[in-house]
């Protein structure tokens, strides 16, 4: 029973859960199917497949998570970003055959859920960490906007071809001539009973007495709730005949029957770069969710668990002929919001949209494609988060930069070749930080232990010796910068015999870093300078302690830079601390 | 005149020159010269261009550098691998059109170049630094071996297909019956005599009462000594009809006419990737070798400068018709013992290059192409740095790895292929390094004012307090690693009321561990939990208080954690220091 408690959280989760923590993960359940049905099917869409395939993977995935994720409140199906990020990569590398275009998704779905089961098993979570935040904001905003404008032919009726953000605006402007009057009007319609379901709502609610909780969760059936309203009004009109209103037409019933074919489609090497990176976008999305939500009950995730969990859900998707998944802010939010306690709620979940898909897709045949539109526009216009943008420039402005350029790549050069950008600035950014450390010429604080820059304070130093301090870890970003510094200074203090490195602030020395120190240390030797070290950290003592820049240093290692100082500077300061030793640190 | 040596390293090296320096200058750059002339050939044959455009590349680039450049010692001209690279770049995309050929080598200069010019006035010189040195010296290792396999055609006499290393060993195995026997006598005979000349010759001329310093200069003038024994036996026995040895033939006499024509040939675009890398690693092999040799006479160089003196090199190159250029290791060492004090040594060995060029290209008819095979397989076989190899893997395991990999990709997926997977490894591991970082919860060490890792040591701890100290900077790559650690720690210690972080050794906060600090702090305060810091490094500090966080942390931050230990825990530990008071640094 242990070992299927560690293998399945769930069984951990339902274990440790307390008495009426079912009834809470029904309604968070029910809450999270009801903005799953319109939103599922608006990504299928949004991913250029057919609607019902949104619902398959709104069932199989939430169950695969709930088997082998640690988060309690993550919702995974499909998202946004991921489905757009499909349509990208299928468009690519299949072109307009639909019968392919479903074949790409699952190969998709299956090779990405591979890539990131193989992460999870490796234990490699950490190795996802490659994208900063800001970079992930910037890339996130302008899928939104892509995505956005990708919905306005759906809104005015306008035949436009897929483009970049530049393309589609021109063509929006040459034929808004071509706008479809009963499209637009039932999209403006359906926008704005959305935006009041957002925002005035609740007041309202509140008000005519309802409790806060009550009035929250009230406002989000509204999606639900304008999708029903449009259906029978479309219905009751024969809207697509009499006014000529895109409806979704006639939906598959029942539920698929699992299938392995998919494993000898073709495509798997063409597709496998895109697929990778919308699974690893899938999982950090993911990932940065649940874990804002699990510190919120004091609970936690284990990040290698959920890359199984991930895994696991993709390759369910695409088991069932779907496309790739991941867990939703939004939703997730209101799973949360709606107190989901255990894993359960994602099974009800399931539970819930596979009784749609088997008995209510022929009531969806009059649902004007305008309206899910409308309902994928409001829900990632919130994911352009300008105040994010705001906040970062204001703490950094390369930071902030990143974030706009990344944003601007994604709309101008295409979401894949924008992410790729992100990720190349992201480390660019971080090589350049780290790789012009602050280090500082520093002397002692007049009868004080205290060492301080030499620019700042007025300060003891000998001109026998350089005392340098270097604040960051040594390693190849930055050696030749840290001996450039010691070798410039060195080279303008003609009368130094000893350099005096001090430590404290070094995390680390990696094998550049050390080369660079026995470099340094040799080149001095022949210009009859000597090295000496100070307040060399634990972890980097020890493994200084074996090598050969070790054994040439060994007693040349100082506890304090105030006991380096006195040793180096001989008798000149010895009055003030009469109990100081050279202390060698071994 | 002080905005000319600004501007002119050359100016002012030459005005803070003492008396006799000149005549230093003048031996080292002979020196430089006899070692380039038959080096400068073969590498011009390596990279599968006509053995003149070698001399020409010594003419125009040392002058160039001479110019530009901040190392005294650094001998510019082609070298072996930046050779390889042209070559294999050129084959890649041009194929066997030897016309263009040489336009496309030219092109790679001219686009390296320029791209170097670019980063130095960028002052971007910090940005080339993405490649750890263990990464470097496993492809250099690589590099060399693909070249020594690449001359055994020479050497044997078989004509072999260009391949990789697997190939190419195969193919000698399976046509070894093809050994033309006078050129394999001829190149071992000349492999001995190189082999001695810098083995056992040093000892016997010093034995026979010549000086240290005299020895291992005339042991330098070997290759130049082999090569016109070699190029007179072979005219004198008319090798080339006789025996049916391979000479260079005849070699174009006189010194090449400027020309920018190069400027409007095709293959800018399809040549870029290939000329940025060619360029990089010319750089960074030529920068380490200029640092290593400044740093013993207390000199030092400026990687901008640098950067701008290599871009200027390599557009010189570009402007002779020739190929890309470097700072070669081998005859940058022979300049340095030679006593190079001014870049004048690199004039004087243009100029001496230029000579022969001019007057005595005739000569080198009856050069065997296999006694210049014999010249770089002993030049690169130095390259190949088993012991470099062996200390790295002493020293970190995983950096060990990455160099055996990143030479073996080289050998095995070809030289372009494994300097890509080698700076994707030194990424990786950085990121996969930092993004574990060291974090420890922490106790005080009782009656002292030391906090120390609980796990290690016996200390004083309170169930309602958890300190952590984070040992990194915290960024984009541990900000979820160190989130989940605290998150954990708080889910195994239900009493916690205060989490105070140690931030001593965090250098550096950037916007995504920033949002990480604000997103755990909001979700702690929904837990119950409040968030402190202590020993706030000042430039962090000075960037905090600006944020959000800081406004909510305002109050919260101590300067030691002593201080924050004596106020969390209340009244408990008052006893051991009176004097100690609630301070927060603000």
């Amino acid at each position: 029973m242990n070992v299927l408690s560690r293998l399945l959280p769930l069984v951990e989760a339902l274990r440790g859960a307390e008495r009426g923590a079912c009834w809470d993960d029904l309604v968070a359940g029910t809450l999270a199917a009801i903005l799953l049905v319109p939103q599922s099917m608006a990504y299928a869409l949004l991913a250029g497949l057919p609607p019902e395939t949104g619902l398959y993977a709104s069932v199989a995935a939430p169950l695969a998570y709930a088997l082998f994720g640690t988060s309690r409140a993550l919702a995974v199906g499909p998202v946004a970003v991921v489905a757009l990020m499909t349509a990208s990569a299928l468009s690519d590398y299949i072109g307009a055959d639909r019968e392919l275009w479903l074949t790409g998704a699952v190969i998709l779905a299956a090779e990405g859920g591979l890539v990131l089961l193989l992460l999870g098993v490796l234990r490699l979570g950490a190795l996802v960490n490659f994208i900063s935040h800001p970079v992930l904001s910037g890339f996130t905003s302008g899928a939104a906007g892509l995505i956005i404008l990708s919905q306005i032919k759906h809104l005015t009726g306008i035949n436009l071809d897929r483009g970049d953000a530049i393309e589609t605006v021109r063509a929006l402007i040459g034929r808004s001539g071509e706008i479809h009057a009963p499209t637009l009007v039932v999209a403006l319609s359906a926008l704005m009973l959305l935006l009041a379901g957002r925002g005035p709502l609740i007041p309202l609610l509140r008000r005519i007495g309802m409790s806060a909780r009550g009035a929250t969760l009230t406002s989000r059936t509204v999606p639900l709730i304008v999708v029903i309203l449009a259906t029978l009004a479309a219905a009751a009109l024969h809207a697509d005949n009499a006014y000529g209103l895109a409806v979704v037409g006639s939906v598959a019933a029942g539920l698929p029957m699992p299938s392995l074919a998919f494993l000898a489609a073709p495509g798997w090497q063409t597709l496998l770069p895109s697929a990778v990176l919308i699974a690893l976008v899938g999982y950090v999305e993911s990932v940065s969710v649940a874990q804002a939500l699990a510190a919120r009950r004091r609970q936690r995730i284990d990040a290698n668990r959920e890359l199984i969990a991930l895994g696991a859900s993709n390759i369910a998707a695409a088991v069932v002929g779907t496309m790739p998944v991941a867990g939703g802010f939004s939703r997730s939010v209101v799973n949360f919001d709606g107190g989901a306690r255990t894993q359960l709620a994602g099974i009800i979940t399931a539970g819930l949209v596979g009784v749609v898909a088997l008995f209510f897709t022929g009531w969806l045949h009059y649902l004007p494609e305008t309206v899910l539109a409308a309902v994928i526009v409001i829900a990632v216009a919130q994911l352009i988060d300008v105040d994010a943008a705001r906040r970062v420039w204001a703490y950094d402005r390369a930071e902030g930069f990143a974030l706009v350029a990344t944003a601007v790549a994604v709309l101008t050069l295409g979401i894949e070749m924008g992410l790729l950008l992100g990720i190349g600035l992201s480390l660019a950014l971080h090589l350049w930080r780290t790789g012009h450390p602050h280090i500082a010429v520093v002397g002692r604080l007049p009868g004080t232990e205290h060492f301080r820059n030499v620019n700042r304070h007025l300060v003891e130093t000998s001109p026998r010796v350089l005392a340098v301090r270097v604040d960051e870890s040594i390693y190849f970003a930055n050696t030749s910068q840290v001996a450039d510094f010691i070798t410039s200074n060195l080279a303008a203090a003609p009368n130094t015999r000893d350099l005096l490195l001090v430590m404290a602030a070094v995390n680390s020395i990696d094998a550049s870093g050390l080369e660079m120190l026995e470099h340094l240390e040799e080149a001095l030797q022949h210009a009859g300078i000597t090295m000496h070290l100070a307040e060399v950290k634990g972890p980097v003592q020890d493994r200084l302690v074996s090598t050969r820049l070790g054994r040439r240093l060994a007693g040349r290692i100082y506890l304090t830079t105030g006991r380096a100082f006195e040793a180096l500077t001989g008798g000149k300061h010895r009055e003030q601390e009469a109990g100081s030793k050279t202390t060698a640190s071994r």
